[in-house]
């Protein structure tokens, strides 16, 4: 209920700052605005409407989505200027032709000249163009054609030529900043990135070729570099929440970090040293395994306790040293983990507990699937 | 489209094989039949309507949860005799006592002392009383009170002898089979654990309580020993899809698992000597890391191919030996994921696609939250 403790929810439960995510949000909208780059506002850590209202600053527009689901959500509740930035599934290219025949600029990704050919084979319906960022690789060693490659010239070119589509950009991924240690570490890939990206536009430029540039993650959007205002836009996504592994990349503080998980204790092993809590894998995910001296999350406030292990519902917490002292946990108790990774915990919640100064003020609904 | 083939559908995709799933339901009825222990079949793997159909033989009585949210599902749709068999969580009792007070049967479960007091503060409204079942700890390790602490035997006796509170019954888990490989070794934990239970019961006895007992688990069920006759109930779940890891552990054969994630083939990176596919841990979970020789999953067909790594959305592929020849495996095809655990992996999936003999027949939406 609205004005209700946050003690008031049944765990285990996610929740969410809106004040700390709001100004998440508002920060990176300022650091954009004063490097001079279009910011376009990932949308995969949290799937919300009310979350990407903050992210947008309520224009509803120039967005950023990891699953065609999400762009359907977007746009079925008015959101426009969607950029779906996913290696075009050639089992989705209908429902890409129909949200680019039905929204004002829906924008797909690709990376192999077979994906153009899909594109080719299905044009868009009253002249309309397919909006096609090309992915490149700088170093991230995931999606998108290498930066060095010849041929991923001649695929922006081949974009660019063929009739009914149109080159719109090159986006760039630097996930390799989740390597970094430090805002030094972070900046040198963040330059990096942006270097060959722009050299790449340089190069399109030189055949006569110019469109948009593209380059995000996290850590390099939170401590640009310069020559980023080189480029167009810039599309971060889990800031707004934040978490353990950006605090200790360096992305932020683990203050900044907008969400919990509430427990509760609901188990005493003495004979093992442990407390059970009611929240295993279900509720928080395996991502961080070994990653953490405290295990798969802090445990926010009791910097001596670990969450040991999971099972789907039950979480095994001991501490680092030392015996427990049970009085400090009685059954019922409330404890709060900080996750590892945000993204990876908020799909594991089919709703979103939403809360200002520890007070409830609503829910967030995410959009789940494909 | 119901009559369409499996290539029809979007992925990542969960599928299930209905006739695998019944056929392991029917071999789960039979067994249990034969033994002559009453089923009750653990919902926590699938949490939908359908398939928990297909494991109570159509009767919708006797099944057991893992969340109160799966609870109140069944009872929504005509379930009854629910066990919730969950240490009960004290921000839970008015949850509990409320379906308690609108069920015919619905029982709770409990490990200490503390917990028995929360009942006796709620008692139940026109007489009814709380069906309890005292969790006891045969070697799991997890929930329970330990078998061997003399707090057992008197938490038992405060249960029974607490006024609106029956003890209903003792259920021990034995989740350390998952550490078993083999039928021998599953076979001695369920002996170990079924001896365990019946001392205990022994001892109630003399004391002048009789209750049910159960014990549970899909590797122990899978292969019962004769003495597991004497209990009561038994409480499989995962039996019903099977995965990966219950054939490593010789609960079933890798024919018998009724699950699979589809995905298709997103990238070509000859320069990694990788694939990329359109199924992260968004899609599979990271269950299973490091226990597979070929990564986070099987792929069905294909033994040298190995999901080394995966991001939100994406998962990358290479062979465990040798060059990939990627004009076998073109952009666009589908490849099948055989889940190491498919708890995890179904807990990703907002829907089920339901298929036989490859047809689709249709869609199961399963309950999430808690």
């Amino acid at each position: 209920m609205e004005g209700d403790p946050l003690s008031a929810l049944c765990s285990p439960a996610f929740v969410v700052d809106v004040d700390k995510a709001k100004r998440n949000a508002q920060r990176m909208i300022e650091r954009c605005q004063k490097l001079g780059v279009q910011l376009r506002p990932h949308m995969k850590t949290h799937k919300t409407l009310e979350c990407a209202d903050i992210m947008t600053g309520g224009s509803q527009r120039c967005i950023v989505v990891s699953t065609l689901a999400e762009a359907c959500f977007y746009a079925d509740h008015g959101y426009d200027d969607i950029l779906y930035a996913y290696s075009i599934p050639f089992d989705k290219v209908e429902r890409c032709a129909a949200l680019s025949e039905r929204l004002d600029l829906f924008q797909i990704l690709l990376d192999h000249p077979d994906a153009l050919e899909q594109l080719r084979k299905r044009p868009l319906k009253d002249g309309r163009q397919w909006h096609v960022w090309l992915k490149l690789d700088c170093g991230n060693g995931r999606a998108g054609v290498l930066h060095s490659e010849p041929g991923a010239l001649k695929l922006a070119e081949a974009i660019a030529k063929t009739e009914g589509v149109e080159l719109t950009g090159v986006y760039a991924h630097c996930g390799n900043t989740y390597y970094c240690t430090g805002v030094e570490q972070i900046q040198a890939v963040a330059q990096e990135t942006t270097k060959l990206t722009l050299q790449f536009m340089e190069k399109l430029r030189a055949g006569g070729i110019t469109c948009k540039s593209s380059i995000g993650s996290t850590p390099s959007c939170s401590h640009p570099v310069k020559d980023m205002a080189q480029l167009s836009e810039v599309h971060p996504g889990n800031y707004v929440f934040y978490d353990v592994q950006q605090s200790m990349i360096g992305s932020c503080c683990m203050e900044d970090v907008a969400v919990r998980v509430l427990t509760r204790v609901i188990g005493h092993c003495p004979h093992r040293n442990q407390l059970l809590i009611d929240c295993g894998w279900a509720g928080i995910s395996l991502d961080g395994a070994g990653k953490l001296p405290t295990g798969y999350a802090v445990i926010e406030g009791h910097p001596n306790l670990k969450l040991l292990s999971m099972t789907q519902e039950h979480g095994r917490v001991e501490p680092i040293s030392g015996q427990l002292d049970y009085s400090k946990y009685p059954l019922g108790s409330l404890l709060t983990l900080i996750p590892y990774h945000s993204c990876a915990t908020a799909v594991m919640h089919p709703v979103y507990h939403v809360h200002s100064k520890g007070r409830l003020v609503g829910k967030w609904t995410p959009t789940r699937g494909w």
